[in-house]
């Protein structure tokens, strides 16, 4: 099997390399020379809208797949192989159109229909692009309403969604994966911790997670996904406010708040990934112990340091530092929850940017 | 750091893979251009002994590996970048000199020592090379006195040691990681199953393993890695003969018998090999359930079908189909030893070779 990757940054970079391991060759397709995934794989330079590219990038492989949301969707539905997920995925889903109830929001279309959604939905709110954002990027957090104009330039004046800002109990994500035939398979609800709009922890299972909420989300997450005819892996990022969930977005992806799986469970997102659009049978989703992931943002640690703490496996993605910027990130496997959240607390002594 | 690593077989492979996650590039040298390591990494292809080769592999490195024991000494020894393990390592070690009983041996040098080997140890006997063999290459069983001049042959005529053929229980083998301070850190005894001198089968920990006999182990494999100052992993295989472990070789280097560590402990024998010559951490040896590792032989299965076993872990080497031909591995994972059985011989059903 061959396996055409459209975006090579560490989520290419790790879908090569759970390919790699199951004898799948694996291509991607980047501008970045030396982008993550390039560093160890067959990799094509060019933009992801290059015809030429993507053409060289299709020839041969059984299916095409990405690894970020912002595909060019004409040009990759185009192609003449297989596209999974469903190019239909790249579109922002609407969560309510699934059943599964979101914050109270108000379309917006500029800054007159900004000013009638903040009286419709009150103050704080969160204004979002309606195409999809990462790492806090296409968001601006509106508190006030003398300042809509700064709010609708933050998010590069495009249609957005003006949505209230909700007080809740904490943030979650649900991974899951579905194969061809239809079968779906989650990973258990994941609790996660966010600081100036980037994932910095993720524990996982969350803490407290009972069968209810579980089940609730994975019934969100099989509506999501039957709805598109989904193949592969997506998240969906959930608020608790205390027995109920609330949608906050769908990433029809393979997700950062997914990197714990690696060690942590039995079967990787990324290899799942790999064996849904394959058409290989998914792999079991089950947990090993108690399990965080720990974002490395900014700044690489001294790997020594890290690799000194019980349980830590250290992932480096092969980029250049910069302010901001996911550089790789530590799973870290434990018996039982209080001494996982010691390491955690040992691994952030150890980031200077987390 | 950059390490660079002599041979590019499915060890390398696996050691880069490993040192790619940790953010240590690997480069490997091997004669084949399309050598398991080349597919996943940076790779010289050259002959071993070529002078340009390694001193254009070792060019920036912060130390020089190997994966296989057949390495030109002299060549790698004279390199100026520290050579881990030590060669020394790579000189057949006599484990009688560590206080390891071993079956009884002689030393033969010709077809006229052979005769005399025969007499004092005695028939059925194991006819072996001095240096290193694998997979049941250099070795020869010889079951008559008749047959010496056909034994002589099969080894290739080159000094050779002639070993009682022990009536032992089962093989054993155990892996540890020596870091450069000199702690020392050993996987649990696996049990081993060959078949025409191939690995078949290890399972992890060893059936009814005792910490009698793990302590016995550990304190041979001490005893050699003090004596070789070793760093980095190597692997002592041995029969077991009641209470009884007499040591059959050493290998310098990780070991086939070690690839159910890649899920089956919490750190891999790669991921701590590249550790212990980088001169980081060991990471923990610690095993999840009841594992074991099939080799693949001499023709890939159906991934299908393989995939489609619970627990099942399939590793690919990227190698041309071949009859003996190690092309790959499948690890299980299970809670009990009675599951993992199961899934072994399920496993077993899909392998056409084995």
């Amino acid at each position: 099997m061959r396996v055409a990757i459209v975006g090579g940054g560490q989520l290419g970079r790790m879908l090569v390399q759970a390919g790699e391991r199951l004898g799948v060759a694996c291509v991607t397709l980047d501008p970045a020379a030396d982008s993550p995934a390039a560093q160890v794989g067959p990799a094509i330079v060019a933009a992801y809208d290059d015809a030429a590219a993507l053409a060289q990038l299709v020839d041969g492989a059984d299916v095409v797949t990405y690894e970020f949301e912002n595909v060019p969707v004409g040009a990759v539905g185009a192609l003449d192989v297989p596209v999974l997920p469903p190019p239909a995925a790249l579109e922002a889903v609407l969560l309510t159109d699934v059943g599964l109830p979101v914050p109270t929001f108000a379309a917006v279309e500029d800054v007159a229909t900004l000013a009638a959604g903040v009286e419709a939905v009150g103050l704080p709110a969160v204004l979002k692009t309606r195409r999809f954002g990462y790492d806090g990027k296409g968001q601006a957090v509106l508190r006030s309403a003398e300042l809509l104009e700064d709010a609708w330039r933050a998010v590069g004046e495009v249609p957005s969604i003006l949505e209230a800002f909700v007080p809740f109990d904490r943030e979650l994500s649900i991974v899951g994966v579905r194969a061809a035939d239809g079968e779906l398979r989650c990973y258990p609800l994941v609790e996660n911790h966010h600081r100036e709009g980037i994932l910095r922890v993720s524990y996982a299972p969350a803490p407290d997670l009972t069968d209810e909420l579980q089940a609730a989300a994975e019934g969100h997450a099989r509506a999501v996904a039957e709805r598109l005819g989904y193949v592969g892996v997506f998240a969906i990022e959930l608020f608790q406010f205390g027995g109920t969930l609330l949608g906050n977005e769908m990433a029809p992806r393979v997700h950062n708040s997914g990197h714990w799986t690696i060690e942590g469970a039995e079967t990787s997102q990324f290899e799942n990934h790999i064996r849904a659009v394959c058409g290989l049978p998914l792999g079991d989703v089950g947990v090993r112990g108690h399990v965080a992931m720990v974002n490395v943002i900014g700044q690489e640690p001294d790997a020594a340091e890290i690799l000194a703490i019980p349980g830590a496996h250290l992932h480096s993605y092969g980029k250049r530092a910069r302010p901001g910027r996911k550089l790789g990130h530590v799973t870290l496997v434990a018996d039982d929850p209080d001494s996982l959240r010691q390491r955690v607390v040992q691994v952030a002594r150890h980031l200077t940017d987390a």
